[in-house]
């Protein structure tokens, strides 16, 4: 079975490493030339859009997936009509859009921060308003790790960070004050069934993920997989899905969702039965779903813009070294590192150990 | 950093997507052109004594390594004068010789089933009266899965056991009426640093391994460390060594060596805190060793000339799905389940519906 992925960076390699077990083929679509993913399948180098390498994919793949949302929707489409496909092009389109997404949480009744569409300077100093101070001015399409977005503090912010996003198609968010970062990661299979990893808690840095922490028996939990629920089922999603959550006192509000397996998961390939890319692949193939059950207590921590060395991360008992074989470059995710422990104590004493590396 | 190993098999494919997501790169000196462990790193065609071929290899790699005994202990020595090469050509010479290992065992006052070397008709028919019958006759060399071995049952079976031979160096073992068949695997650093898997109790079939199960507290545990200790520090070992013992009574008796990562340890992917694979990496590359502790209970079933439907597998919840890539043909090992569970009985259980599957 070959299983063809629009993209070739770390998430279609860690999705190649939990398929090449079980005797799966991979194949890449990516428009660089040294590929994170490159040495586990074959790479077809080509723009997302290319439609030749669409083409070829289509053919050679059994099942076609995406590792990132940031691919063209129309490429999702035209792959569909030649081949199983998974999450669909109606999903990612909803993924891919700030606006579209909210607008979904908002139908559904799960709480978000307070938001407003802006596609004018005018409509910007009017949808302050509705929002509060501080707010967040965010493209609707294409930013991740905290790239299209800008803060505005006082009301005379509004023009410069209306320039900042240079007339893409803006949402404006309140600012919220949230106690915790959290997520949730879900799998729904071609059938509609459905399985939930343990919420993560995550912190990040200057907008990217510094670390993730899996939680047993959070109290967020089971809130948490309701809205995923309602979610994944209203977008007929297949495959693995994130929906990033703000808590704020003991309110839980929708950020945002990514329609694939997501940095806030990568302690699952130790610390879960199932890791999210081996439960990706099942799921996209119609395969059983796999456990989603802790095994210990885990940690993830990424590795931006350096690498440490690896024989100090190993030196930390339960500590597990991944690099993705990038270039190291300033504010680039080029590996990571998982800390599983037996309880919560042996976890945070690890923890404290790996975080003098970095 | 980049591995070469000598051999591009299943235990080569599981080195490298072990090593792959530490950021190791791999190559391979292969012989046969699709190699199972091929899709993970760099295929160098030919055969291991191809001199250009070991050059190239020594060359481009950082460490080299071996994935069998088969290999010549010639071309590991080459490969030693140019670039840190692990285990040691010495260690591997008797590895690769059934009387050289007994020898070694007898020296180091480990038990051995009762053995005698034999050059011709003449010795067998006299070693028989040292081993009683039945006796085992196997060639020093070469031998695996129950290749170049014969069942001597009566005396006059010696003529057509010794033609089945055709002249090779033998050696005739007393046949041993065995409670219970073992390994340990354990792992030796370059500093001298060790680490003992738990125990694993193997069941074969037709002399071929079939079923290994992880023990916890096994009452031989102690014993087997002891002993594959010894061997280990007089050959010293660096990488992952593993002794198959047989248990009759209270005795513990070691049959052989292998110089390597081995079938009765693949439960140890998933089912250890760290796997065979990940601790051989770490050894040879100087890296310290990782936890051998268990995560639960484990048990492995090798498929042998086919593979089970996938879907079927891993709709048991804890089972595990290796595939590796090779042609099925019959008596060829070609792929694996791991099941593991929290508990003995849960373990057992599903392995029972494991095994209608195959």
């Amino acid at each position: 079975m070959k299983i063809g992925i629009l993209g070739g960076g770390q998430l279609a390699r860690m999705l190649a490493l939990a398929g090449r077990p079980m005797g799966l083929d991979f194949l890449f679509l990516e428009p660089t030339d040294n590929a994170s993913a490159g040495c586990l399948g074959q790479h077809l180098q080509g723009a997302y859009d290319d439609s030749d390498m669409l083409h070829q994919m289509a053919k050679q793949a059994d099942v076609v997936t995406f590792e990132f949302e940031n691919v063209p929707a129309a490429s999702v489409e035209c792959l569909a009509a030649d081949a199983p496909t998974y999450p669909s092009a109606y999903a990612l389109t909803v993924a891919q859009n700030r606006l579209k997404e909210k607008n979904l949480f908002r139908e559904l009744g799960i709480s978000t921060p307070q938001f407003v569409a802006v596609d004018s300077l005018d409509e910007l100093e009017s949808a302050i308003s509705v929002t509060g101070l501080p707010a967040v001015l965010k493209t609707r399409a294409e930013g991740y790790d905290g790239k299209g977005q800008v803060v505005l503090r006082k009301t005379s912010d509004a023009a410069d960070a209306w320039r900042y996003l240079q007339g893409a198609e803006a949402i404006l968010e309140a600012f919220v004050p949230y106690d915790r970062e959290l997520s949730i990661i879900a799998v729904r299979g071609r059938e509609g069934e459905m399985a939930f990893y343990p919420v993560s808690e995550n912190t990040h840095r200057e907008g990217i993920l510094h670390l993730s922490m899996s939680r047993l028996d959070d109290p967020m939990q089971k809130r948490a997989e309701k809205y995923i629920r309602q979610i994944a089922e209203t977008l007929d999603f297949v495959g693995v899905i994130t929906l990033e959550l703000f808590q704020v006192g003991d309110e839980l509000l929708a950020n945002e969702i990514a329609p694939r397996v997501h940095n806030s998961g990568h302690w699952t390939i130790e610390g879960a039965e199932t890791s999210q890319f081996e439960n990706h692949l099942r799921a996209i193939l119609g395969w059983p779903l796999g456990s989603t059950a802790l095994l210990g207590f885990s940690a993830m921590v990424n590795f931006i813009g350096s690498l440490p060395e690896p024989t100090e991360v190993l030196a930390i008992s339960g500590a597990n070294f991944h690099s993705y074989a990038k270039e190291a470059r300033p504010g680039r995710k080029i590996g990571h590192a998982t800390i599983r422990a037996s309880n919560e104590e042996s976890l945070q004493a690890k923890l404290q150990q790996l975080l003098t590396l970095i």
